[in-house]
């Protein structure tokens, strides 16, 4: 059994993360796949999706880090006109996909693991796919 | 077919590196599954999972260059009490989670592909999932 | 169902990027698969695979700031007579494969992402695994 869903996200910062463990828990229920695998995978090339711990202080140090480990700057892919070239980097940095086991029809997660998407681009209408498989 | 085991890690030290390619391997045979993939992935967010060669040398080259990308610091996080911040850094660089596919009943694991788990505040029990889907 | 294929990737360049964006397309239209997941994972441990947008400015971006984060150098590595330490670290930081979702017969990627095959140690011949899996 496959099912698909696709999640639009339009955030009021350019850079942010949002929590979607939620989104991705109502989806798995709806599907009725009771064992198998989710995929949750940002589709536009400057977002990515994160699995960590929901808590404030962490969520401003992994945002901070990833201005020094990709920082803003002059980059080759600004004369296309675009002006967005770290978040490219900041994209490969941590990923755009994970995959979420599904157990008894639970998202399997471990006791602190939540699902966020990481925008570096935002203000505009972007995507998630989420594609279940299993039995 | 879907298939799944828990492995516990309690490592000695708190940052290592353990292989595990023995231990997924003995998990696919025992599925039954020929044909499919089998996720490997780090249920505890200070931990995360690495294909890449199983020498020494560079075992300890990824430890050293993951403390200049994501060094020990003071981290916001750490107003929680926690003493972790460059552990969650670090398994965002290394991603926490690989699929391996599966072959005739084999890991399909390029010539020199081992899997190890990557550990960045061990010292206590934690959880790998493996889930094994296919024919 | 579940469908393999290899490619092989011989780059003149020790480093550089290839777009294989139309080799995963033909593969899985070859498949049969409507609904489902591809795998595409570099079996050799030094190369990766990054969705992102195929554009050659970035692509430069890319490989000269993969250079400042996972520099060439002394590794303790090459102590085996490799000389190739910084492609193992590279391909740690890009990950070293992407799952792409397969809706109606078609890769699901969204309007801007591209596959390419992130080459680090290149010069001789390596293998790419494509695996899908669904209906």
């Amino acid at each position: 059994m496959v099912k698909t869903e696709y999640i639009v996200m339009n955030t009021e910062k350019r850079k942010c993360l949002v929590h979607i463990t939620d989104n991705v828990r109502d989806f798995v229920r709806s599907s009725g796949i009771k064992e198998g695998m989710v995929l949750v995978s940002a589709m536009h090339i400057t977002a990515g999706i994160i699995v960590n711990d929901y808590e404030a202080g962490l969520w401003s140090d992994i945002m901070e880090w990833l201005e020094k480990v990709a920082p803003e700057g002059d980059y080759a892919h600004h004369q296309t006109g675009e002006d967005n070239g770290d978040a490219h980097l900041k994209r490969i940095v941590v990923h755009h996909q994970v995959i979420v086991p599904i157990t008894k029809g639970a998202l399997d997660l471990g006791p602190w693991e939540r699902i966020f998407y990481a925008e570096f681009d935002g203000r505009r209408s972007k995507r998630i796919i989420l594609k279940a498989m299993g039995e």
